[in-house]
């Protein structure tokens, strides 16, 4: 089924405009949450999201096995939300696990329901101090890529308004 | 009356573009600057722009009453240019007032002139490590995301170059 | 004959798609490296990128003297890449020496071959708190303006793919 990437900076929209896209798919709708609840701030954010949502919305969260959440998402829901990659890169690093990219966008492409999948764009600052930040932005330019390449489509989010840059 | 978001990165051009743009309408100019001139490098700077505008331009100095200013700037000029958001934003946050987001987008679609507002993109990089730092990058996003919903239309600038996102 | 700049941001996927765009070019191709290798993670960096080019290509290898490598490549190859031209900015900056813009982009105007030039965007993060991070990124920015504006034709890269800002 149809596959869809999501990129944009920090409060970009990217997130609200993923959700409301997949929301105009009927059935039921899972959504894969990466995040972490490292502190309170990120606890909050994930549970202003998760109240955000409405009824017709079932949560897995996979700060890991995003793969096999992906499966699982595949067999119950009607179309997948995933937000967001970015995170799910991070997680694996900071642990220091190997990353499946190849096995994600495969993975993807099997799904018989629409996915979109959530992404940040870090890389357009500049080149930071701190030497794992360095080599973070490097991993997460060359991931998005790899998905980029490997979806249907690609919207690049602009203060909430998506520009298609693979339509 | 017509309003435009001109959003870029640090110099991305989109100061000119939208000098430019807004130079096209004929009668008085209204210059809105916000920005406040904390030391010797932003001090340059203003003045630096001031002198690459002409004779038709009015400036009016906002670091805090932008609305106040807008509506004066209606009242007396043909067309009006704020220069830019993310400097008001980032003033009124390291001066604990509110962010009056919502009467912004009002007071600039009751205004009877066209009004063109420059504001940064600011989420392109690494998460900063500053708390400070990460809580204006969230402010700054969900603000232009805000402003970019209420406008008329929306260009990303881009070495100079105008990619309209919202047209 | 025609100019392109390609921009984007770091690992966005702009010097592969640079790459591919020349290789569409018959006959000799000039590759014009500005990297200086400062260190090991550099160092590396620059091999793989040799590696991975072709028996078609030559290098020319130009930290500083970018004006005249372009020229030697323009007798010498039937297309020229430049990668990167931040880079070359970046040295100029470090050891104290005029930035020849203008004459950088009368030289690319001049050239008999086809010219690609490889760019990055780093003005879309916080403002750095490094003064000459600043400075940096104040002199990229105007520098990619610059360069844009005299150039036929401007690509960003976003996630490997280019969308096209000055077609």
């Amino acid at each position: 089924m149809s596959s869809l990437l999501v990129l944009g900076g920090a409060r970009s929209g990217k997130s609200r405009f993923a959700q409301q896209r997949i929301e105009q798919y009927a059935g039921k709708l899972a959504f894969i949450a990466t995040a972490q609840p490292f502190d309170a701030e990120m606890r909050e954010r994930i549970d202003r999201h998760k109240a955000d949502r409405g009824e017709r919305w079932h949560t897995i969260e996979a700060p890991f096995d995003l793969i096999d959440a992906i499966r699982e998402a595949d067999r119950q829901a009607d179309a997948i939300l995933i937000d967001c990659l970015t995170l799910w890169l991070s997680n694996l690093m900071l642990a220091d696990k190997p990353i499946p990219a190849a096995q994600l966008c495969a993975t993807v492409a099997q799904c018989r329901h629409p996915v979109i999948l959530v992404s940040n764009e870090v890389g357009y600052g500049i080149v930071p101090e701190n030497g794992l930040a360095r080599r973070f932005r490097d991993e997460a330019g060359r991931f998005n890529q790899q998905v980029a390449a490997a979806v249907d489509a690609v919207a690049l989010v602009v203060a909430g308004l998506p520009v298609f840059v693979k339509p």
